[in-house]
């Protein structure tokens, strides 16, 4: 059989009109002789409509109760596409999480898939059937409903990818493929044909949208190709594939950028061993993630400088648990969050000299300051002034020839 | 265990504010020591939401997937309520359908409940947890959804207190209970303390809203006691119970109407044995419920006029069926939509003389024409010109002294 995955992205089932669209490029790989498997987000909005809901309820409402009330969203969006592929005189029917199942573990609303049952769905599709399956949620051993973190359709759609030996998945969403930098951002960004799984996954954790992180990690570590391209456009998208199918002469890949990033520097830092595990612990402890960190050498051994940044939105809860951390003395803390983070990611980089360079030179000649930097096998970051993004990510795209990575 | 059914409407969980209240209702109940199963409807409005969504994808959208979406109704609204049970303090969580599981059989979208699996419940009830059960909806033995007819979340409920032996099943919905007549018609309508299943039953059937005829009819069947109330009054509501416990004077217990009935009269029809059948054969094929009927006896034996009512959504598909039946010849077809049909109903009617003279006598008095007469043994009903509704209950209320029905 040669089976190959859909996945449509909330965008892409939005409206009725645009569900119907859907169904009609579902027909187009029937007719190419594909064995399709579909699998679908809730339409754009609802899944966060519902969440209001149960907030309006309760600030505290009950993960497990989310999980049944969240997984609505996919029940409805998967049989209105079913309907509409019977409609057009195809067999088809919704396939729900439990019916299946999906089987997940973890806790209620950031479960993980650990199977996906495949006989009833490879009988249905032996029988001629497109088989439509809900995105982002699963059944646990207790039989009830979950769901994996937000945009965990994605990881739904490549694991149905894997267990079922697809030949492919793609991913339909509402942009054409991944960019070179977000187009939004600036006009030079251009649409990639083909990223690696680490160059990808370095782009979305970095900040590009696309797809979620999660799910390339998936894909990666079951080596399935992926398309991603638009709903709404024949144009081809972007291929995610292995590193060795990527020819191309450009060391450097993308750029993303964050825009929700707080940084915080704790001044006069008492300095003893185990300071920074004492200062970072609680933080980690309440699932706030510390992403790039710098400490100043201190000069004569007694007092040091901390800076580390976290996401904007765990600036509050941050503060606090600093501020109330009787283990760590400090003088002052300084907050600020008119800061970006911008990356340059490219799986070449590490064995081409020099791109550190380039980098530092390109942005100091437009006198924009670095404020930290971190670094990883594949990837630069560096933390800017919020008002200098735009001009820094257009003047990195040209230094380092994006416009070219075609 | 002393268990109790608790059942609420679309109205009563109809906002979010609704369901606070409800899940309060709940907990008045655990401290009266009793074990409570909850049984929900969406919240109003919901289903039919839902069902427009449907329809916008196509006119004939398939029943075996309406069925998987309007489910989605009382998924959400018994998830809030689990989740608002929770934040007060109590061990609650939703069990839908298939997690029983409530087991269907016949067509989707109009399948009727022929067993639910008792031991998770009873297990979860033994461990002092409150049960939300999703009304109106199970799964059939291919493993799909499957919903009941409209307003079957009534008929879940009575089925839960037979299967779970429960001491009484309690109706929350948005009147007080059941009234002699509609108190929005005319105010000298009166709830009634206690009445009948057969009394109720023909009251649903004949057009008060208070509950669905079917679940009326499984109360009856396995002696149930139904509590009816309001949600949002403090005051008694009517019980639903055996004759035997009714201890009314009056023979008369209440008054039920129609506005949505169409009289069609065939002038000339060829009169020969069969032609009755001939006419209503397509009809009944169709689906098309036939209500009173009155043939004219013919003088000569040769033609006769036939009159019968039907449902006004019906007409447009009878009047077809009617002009296209081959079987049957007739000069004229008089259609009328300006008809009411006003019931009176009792259990003692049928041992007391004079009820069908009486009414047809204070009917008179009024000027108010009778169109077609149809009688059982605890109901009369009479066919009168719409204008004259209102006149008619007001008439009959008062010559069967209903305002004393209490």
């Amino acid at each position: 059989m040669k089976i190959i995955v859909l996945k449509f992205g909330g965008t892409s089932v939005g409206t009725l009109k645009k569900i119907t669209k859907v169904a009609k490029i579902i027909t187009t790989y029937v007719k190419k002789k594909y064995r399709v498997i579909v699998v679908s987000s809730a339409m754009s909005g609802v899944t966060n409509e519902l969440l209001s809901k149960t907030k309006k309820i309760s600030q505290n409402f009950p993960n497990d109760e989310k999980d049944v009330i969240l997984s609505t969203g996919e029940q409805i969006s998967c049989a209105l596409i079913a309907g509409k592929l019977i409609e057009l005189g195809f067999k088809s029917r919704s396939w729900l999480g439990w019916q299946l199942p999906i089987v997940t573990k973890g806790n209620y609303s950031s479960s993980r898939i650990v199977k996906i049952q495949k006989s009833k769905i490879i009988n249905y599709l032996k029988k001629g059937g497109i088989p439509i399956i809900t995105g982002f949620q699963g059944i646990n051993s207790d039989y009830r409903i979950t769901t994996l973190e937000r945009g965990g359709s994605d990881t739904s759609a490549i694991l149905c990818a894997k267990f079922f030996k697809a030949e492919k998945c793609i991913i339909y969403t509402d942009v054409e493929g991944v960019y070179t930098t977000d187009p939004n951002l600036t006009k030079s960004a251009k649409k990639i044909n083909k990223i690696s799984y680490e160059e990808m996954l370095e782009m979305s954790s970095l900040g590009a949208k696309v797809m979620q992180p999660t799910s390339i990690q998936e894909a990666r570590l079951n080596r399935i190709e992926i398309d991603v391209r638009s709903t709404f456009s024949k144009k081809p998208g972007t291929t995610i594939t292995k590193k060795k199918n990527i020819l191309s002469k450009n060391n450097i890949r993308g750029i993303s950028f964050t825009k929700n990033d707080a940084k915080l520097t704790l001044i006069g830092v008492k300095d003893r061993p185990g300071v920074a595990a004492s200062i970072f612990k609680p933080l980690y402890e309440n699932s706030i993630n510390v992403d790039m960190v710098v400490q100043n050498i201190s000069a004569d051994s007694r007092e040091t400088d901390l800076t580390f940044t976290i996401k904007l939105e765990d600036l509050l809860k941050t503060r606090k648990l600093l501020e109330n951390n009787k283990l760590i003395k400090f003088k002052k803390l300084i907050i600020n969050k008119d800061v970006s983070k911008v990356s340059i990611i490219g799986v070449g980089m590490v064995t081409t000299p020099g791109v550190t360079y380039r980098m530092f030179r390109a942005l100091a000649k437009k006198r924009i300051n670095i404020e930290v930097i971190s670094t990883s096998e594949i990837k630069i970051s560096v933390l800017i002034n919020k008002k200098n993004l735009k001009k820094s990510v257009e003047i990195l795209h040209q230094e380092f020839k994006l416009n070219n990575n075609l």
